[in-house]
């Protein structure tokens, strides 16, 4: 090899280590190439759903009648179905020994806030700066009904979203429950709250090349 | 060069590069060796500071006279002062343009929830796995007067750690609010909620090693 040769190869091999190197930048355990591509702001349905697939945890929200009726914020995993094949209602695996089942089961007011600071797509922005989006899902937090064909999809969302839940305690009687929702807060670029209707949300197609492209990264 | 000497220069150079390269993983785009270290979970009280004084951001939640009463979770970013130097008080940047300021102007009940799983200090753990700590401050969310001392400290814990809210547009009318915190619910292990009172929260020592090792990193 001639030092033309040479050179050209030491190119080529950087170019070749950067997009492998350079791209695998870890993000809470995950690898950002493994998260799809954002759907476009104004595209609020689409954006909606991408942030909900996407996400792991997020913090679940009830009335707390043991503080005095307070907002009680917890810190839950959830899945709506594997990412990019998810049904849009997001789904939980919660015990009566946490505090936010016993609420749910006197009053069923709830809402789920997410942030898509966790999935490394926010770039250099802080976690409140409008184009770093955020969602609140707000309706009834309950339980699925164990019989249904409703719960084999639920168990199935989280049990490949979150695979140790398969190993969690018996006795701590972790049952389903799901989020009914009926208001959502989207924010995801500046100007203000995106209209979103809850029928846009759940019948809203996923963009399809990038559930394409999630087979094969 | 020998061949010997060149491949013991290369043995030295790749566990180099292993301690360079290797512990620098990137979790929301912070170094994880910037995190001071984890205090023992027996120490609920050091432990809960260290959680709150890492975090950049948690879901901050009202009750929504708008939504029938629901508690209404919200993305925001929050400040106790800088890491390892705050005053376990969370203070809030927020508008009325946004309905979370909105709401505590009408009702102060109110709660804060944190993850330790942004902080990349789980591991392989699920976000609701008991060893991945989560803390829900619970309280009122007050506005903090601009004339005050405490004014001037909760603006340079915000400012330093949340930079870009300096630029935020003036005619947003941004306020500081505080979490005046009445209830603290703590997992940080197996076992169930860890006992903790305001008071040994607000007045435990920060970890002194931890802060000075936070001085050189």
């Amino acid at each position: 090899m001639n030092n033309k040769s040479l050179v050209h190869f030491l190119q080529v091999l950087s170019l070749v280590l950067f997009f492998v190197v350079g791209t695998q930048d870890s993000v809470e355990g995950r690898l950002i190439s493994t998260i799809s591509k954002k759907p476009h702001p104004n595209d609020a349905a689409a954006f909606a759903r991408w942030l909900v697939s996407q996400n792991y945890w997020g913090v679940l929200n009830t009335i707390s009648s043991d503080l005095g009726g307070a907002p009680f914020g917890n810190v839950v995993s959830f899945s709506d179905g594997l990412p990019n094949e998810g049904s849009g209602v997001p789904y939980f695996y919660l015990t009566t020994l946490d505090p936010t089942a016993r609420n749910a089961l006197r009053d069923k007011r709830s809402s789920l806030a997410i942030s898509e600071y966790p999935l490394g797509t926010c770039g250099e922005r802080d976690p409140e700066n409008p184009a770093c989006a955020k969602i609140t899902l707000t309706g009834k937090l309950v339980l699925v009904d164990v019989s249904t064909k409703e719960a084999e999809f639920a168990e199935h969302a989280l049990f490949t979203k979150h695979p140790e839940m398969m190993d969690w305690p018996e006795d701590h009687n972790f049952q389903i429950f799901k989020l009914e929702i009926e208001d959502i807060f989207l924010i995801n670029w500046f100007g203000g709250r995106k209209p979103l209707t809850v029928d846009q949300y759940l019948h809203t197609k996923m963009n399809k090349f990038a559930f394409i492209l999630s087979k094969f990264i």
